[in-house]
């Protein structure tokens, strides 16, 4: 620990348990017990006017009464009035940073951020760290730091280890203490960041980059808050090569906003956190499962540089197991090869039949110590084979000499060893553990851990504040019209469809015949976003006859669904054909920050939620990459014969569009579609949105 | 029991053993060790000419010499010879059924599949019951039948219960023996049935629909065998109230095979299987951990059958938990509702703070038995909920009192109670698993298998034989070309688009103007399955002069890419416009036998995989119901102001292709696309093709 606040956060040489109460039961009992429990070596100093002595411990009626250096107090009371005493309290008596335990604040309304806001203006002027509000404390196993309520601490002892943990969930910290230690294995702290009022995520994480007893940081995630410090963290920790791996929960949101862009019906918190998290180098799990075994898989790993991709090999003492691991793995989108030809061979020798393709079978005779050994072997040392999972059935129970106590020779290889154990089988996992080897209990826990490993990349290069070779675009207030929405797209240096406004039908016949056959007619108003649930649009109008028409039809019919819309007339727009459609939009989003957005274009973005999303501004390589994400974009390959498209005008449109981060005016900007054409031809924008950030996108309000 | 067979296989009162090994560390040598560990009380006979004794039981040299009757025999020897003369042996003996562990039969390739033959019609003339081969064997845990080779009997006592399960994978009945006994519950058989030469799944099944200590029925399966007995079993069941659960493993299939339909290259094992299943009453679930968790789960209930939908309540003492749930169920598709206004009343009098929509949080303060119990009391009383998740935190493993005992209380209602353990807590799921209570160790399985229980209906009711109104089809060899398809599917019943082949460019042109412009040319051959690939299609040409021009460029475009192709011509063919393009197809799937297919039309349904499926012939009821499943036909319900399209033509078009499970002749058919128009206005097929049942789709030929 290098710094004044850490050692006072996670290494205290004495603290305070201000509201300790002498109920073992309660909240506020526990961490006095835990901390005896634990052999925190430091001194103790409950605090409690009611009480002369808890638990052995002489107890004082005021923080100011204990007139000895304190490092760090738990404030337990729960009234904010008190607690901001406490605080002041603190400052006064040179105490470094306090935590605290009550809820009621920033996570309870409006009401209860005001009270959070007015409490961390006292910390401030006093001069004290806070931790929380809504922590349940910190717990740092190596000094016996017990500082925490968490019911985990009934544990008979702590073990230490290299894994940190940094939750916004109280209550996890001790649910992940509980599986590491059923697996033996240990942590160098844990910490529970409640509200993140002044101590968070990120700054904690930093701290624990400096900590030599940490090796790889886990972080338990809700949301994410002071972005600025978290890429700070994420950054460092890369370059310091400390992994760090985060569970995202929350990640479904039960009833979506109605919003006028598709880029805002389909960000989700789920997809904005992820790819914020991805494109700063923090390794992604998603069930608690492989979260809690993560430490063994990543630890001491770097990202996967993008390269040749290869894929997992899998063996197995069972195959239904077996199987189990195959279909987990490609639900997870993880590719399995084929056993390399010498281990097929040497099994044959042995008189091991095998008749699976996709997996090394040793069922009953496969199953002994030489054999698995040489198959692990052979798999490591194939050139095809990016990682190696090993199934162990019923003899993981019973005879762990079989083939788990083989598998520890293969812990520490540059490539992965993962096992699942299919029976119930503790005292097989925890020999796998201690030796630092990933060991999951589900066949899908080990598939997603192994997929978070392979899909984790060092943080994107930012393409830097440069700016684009186009022109800024103007400053945005409100929200543009589709028509000023194209102007503002080409300002960026996307290229538009040919199009203008007619005021009255003889000019839309007029436009028509200037900009070619067939066209476009789209009702123009500041007023109207959903223009084709009105009737305001036709398509593919044929002759300037029927244009004249047309105009005369949709403006009625406007008029008649939307009385109080105004109207700029009707945009007259040349027919785009092309490959596919996209959708490429921009987002300041409220937890993840500036973000690019590609989509399929049409209706089918919205049904399949066919989506990419990355941390704006993009490289062209980014650009590149989303574009691969998005399932329906497949046909720009060329799809049964089809041309295929001008992906680099995509990337080109793509890349512009998320230069918008350099322009804090703008909330959100959409082209949808932007018609992709064949190779060489370009990529044009057809329709689009662009809302400024002074005001949210209006509802849609006919 | 009621049957000679169900004794002599489950209850055997005599058994033989031939090829028992003295070396307990073999498989041929542990089935002994196992019966004595298990305290067996029938007759033992190891059979083995290189020993007199083996373990302490007298050993003979010949099945013949035991002289004594003997039930069930346990052939352990490799070779097929002796495998098929001790079956003969088995017949001279007066033997019921002889369980054959060895592999290399039709598992190994076809060469095995003909000694598999050999060895069936061997036991068929001796009139001997077959169980395996490549069968590890069965379990009886209340009479100590430990008749296996699987280590799982290493177990020091086998538990007896109400759940049988019927494995195609050998070792995977280890695996769940041992997580049964890990959660204190037992089973009343365990069967597994290798590659069911003879018993197959079906039958077993039968057996122990009759056994009056079997409850609840699992089977774990890779494929289907026997479909007729399964069906029959199925039924049963289903009458008898006995839920059968089905995990089907195998379900991915790296490298899909290259398909002339997208009925083909879409209808991968797993949809067919989970088609199957689902239509016959079977329940499903997908993780393992499900799988052995669901006996608790289904034991008593019976399939829901469609009502209002409703959905499941969650309460937890740990936020962070509960949040994992809630994702777990919607990445299920399974609906939360949130707590009703009596609970969250109730706590705000407790002063316990809510700050989640969808969850009834009672982090610390509400974890005590009596607000937990009076949560699930309200939880269980209202109306809006049809199941309860609760999620218990680090208090499960150290105070079960608190959150877990009061739950006992609620076990055995008509709404299921399922709890997921967030820590590592053994004792508290071996409480509630033996109160009847499904107790989870991830988040994902309590999920999923809430998610295959309320996805669990009664057998679907077939249409019957009845004929439809239409004539019968004609009986079809090979493969339909487009012309002779849309006839076809005319004379099921199914409105088809006007149109007629042209030989030359005059007579193009000639039906074009009969059948109206635009139309569409597309070659007609029966050697070109992909005819837009080839540039063998034009679509929206609108007039006669067109039609003729590109009919010329059509047939020389077409014979240069494909110069061996016979022509027909080319089919001139009306546009049709419609609501949304639909795939309607029909399989005689090897595995699943008939199906019923829906896709979403175009390009889109390979990319998303968008499919429905149902044992063919299908219902009008079972027709809607795979429209619901189809996100890509959400446009028929009217999307962003569209016009509704005709779902009624959709179904009867379904209903009409499902009936071709009546005639043995089809092979394969697809409708590709179905164009739905507007509600009233018909579903129009516009392209497909039709093979017979006697040779494959030809792959692409040119």
């Amino acid at each position: 620990m290098s710094s004044d606040l850490a050692t006072a956060l996670f290494d205290p040489g004495s603290i305070a348990l201000v509201g300790a109460s002498a109920d073992v039961s309660k909240p506020n009992g526990r961490p006095l017990k835990f901390l005896a429990r634990h052999g925190y070596r430091g001194a103790i100093h409950p605090v409690n006017p009611r009480h002369d002595e808890i638990g052995g411990f002489r107890c004082y009626p005021r923080l100011e009464d204990i007139g000895r250096p304190v490092d760090h107090v738990f404030i337990m009371v729960a009234a904010p009035e008190t607690i901001r005493s406490t605080i002041r309290s603190c400052g006064a008596a040179g105490v470094r940073c306090a935590t605290i335990l009550a809820g009621g604040f920033a996570e309870a309304g409006t009401e209860g951020a005001r009270r959070q806001d007015r409490m961390v203006a006292v910390a401030r002027e006093s001069g004290v760290r806070i931790l929380g509000p809504n922590s349940i404390g910190l717990i740092n196993p190596a000094s016996g730091l017990g500082f925490s309520a968490n019911a985990v601490l009934e544990l008979p002892s702590l073990t230490p280890g290299g894994t940190a943990v940094v939750s916004q969930s109280g209550s996890l910290i001790g649910a992940i203490l509980s599986h590491g230690e059923a697996r033996d294995t240990g942590f160098s702290k844990l910490v529970s960041v409640g509200n993140e009022a002044d101590l968070s995520v990120g700054e904690i994480g930093s701290l624990l980059l400096d900590d030599d007893e940490t090796d790889t940081i886990l972080l338990f995630l809700e949301t994410l808050r002071r972005r600025d410090l978290l890429i700070g963290f994420a950054q460092r920790a890369a370059r310091v090569g400390k992994p760090v791996v985060a569970c995202h929960v929350g990640r479904s949101e039960p009833g979506r906003r109605i919003a006028a862009t598709h880029t805002g019906a389909l960000t989700t918190s789920e997809k904005a956190i992820a790819a914020f998290l991805a494109d700063h180098g923090i390794a992604q799990v998603r069930m608690f499962e492989s979260f809690v075994e993560s430490p063994r898989l990543f630890s001491g790993r770097r990202p996967r540089v993008p390269g040749p991709a290869r894929g997992v090999a899998v063996a197995t003492t069972t195959g239904g197991g077996g199987t189990m691991v195959i279909d987990s793995l490609a639900q997870a989108g993880v590719d399995v090869v084929e056993p390399p030809p010498n281990t097929v061979e040497r099994l044959r020798c042995l008189g091991i039949a095998q008749n699976q393709r996709h997996m090394v079978d040793l069922t009953l005779a496969g199953a002994r110590p030489e054999i698995v050994g040489a198959v692990i072997g052979d798999l490591f040392g194939s050139e095809e084979v990016s990682a190696v999972v090993m199934v162990v059935g019923s003899s993981a129970q019973f005879h762990p000499e079989l083939a788990v106590e083989p598998l520890t020779a293969w812990a520490g290889r540059e490539k992965p060893l993962l096992v699942y154990l299919v029976p119930d089988a503790a005292a097989s996992q925890q020999r796998l553990t201690r030796a630092g080897i990933p060991a999951f209990r589900s066949a899908e826990a080990c598939a997603e851990a192994l997929r978070g490993l392979l899909a984790w990349r060092p943080p994107r290069p930012s393409p830097g504040d440069t700016r684009p070779g186009a022109a800024a675009p103007p400053a945005i207030r409100g929200t543009l019209t589709e028509a000023a929405a194209l102007a503002f797209f080409e300002a960026l240096g996307i290229e538009a469809a040919p199009r203008a406004i007619a005021c009255d039908a003889a000019e839309a016949s007029r436009n028509a015949t200037r900009i070619g056959f067939p066209v476009a007619l789209k009702v123009a108003s500041p007023d109207i976003a959903h223009k084709s649930e009105l009737g305001g649009v036709r398509l593919g109008i044929a002759d300037a006859e029927s244009v004249a028409r047309e105009y005369g039809a949709i403006v009625e019919q406007v008029r008649a669904r939307a009385p109080e819309a105004r109207l700029d007339g009707v945009l007259v727009q040349a027919t785009i054909e092309g490959c596919v459609e996209a959708i490429v939009g921009y987002r300041r989003d409220p937890v993840a920050g500036p973000l690019a957005m590609l989509g399929v274009g049409g209706v089918m973005a919205e049904i399949y939620d066919d989506t990419a999303f990355a941390v704006a501004p993009v490289t062209p390589e980014t650009a590149h990459a989303m574009i691969e994400q998005v399932k329906g974009l497949a046909p720009l390959n060329g799809y049964r014969g089809r041309a295929t498209g001008d992906v680099s005008a995509l990337v080109r449109a793509i890349v512009a569009m998320s230069r918008l981060a350099f322009h804090p005016s703008v909330a959100e900007a959409e082209i949808n579609p932007l018609i992709v054409r064949e190779e060489g031809s370009g990529a044009v924008a057809v329709d689009g949105l662009v809302t400024g950030a002074d005001e949210t996108m209006p509802a849609f309000r006919a």
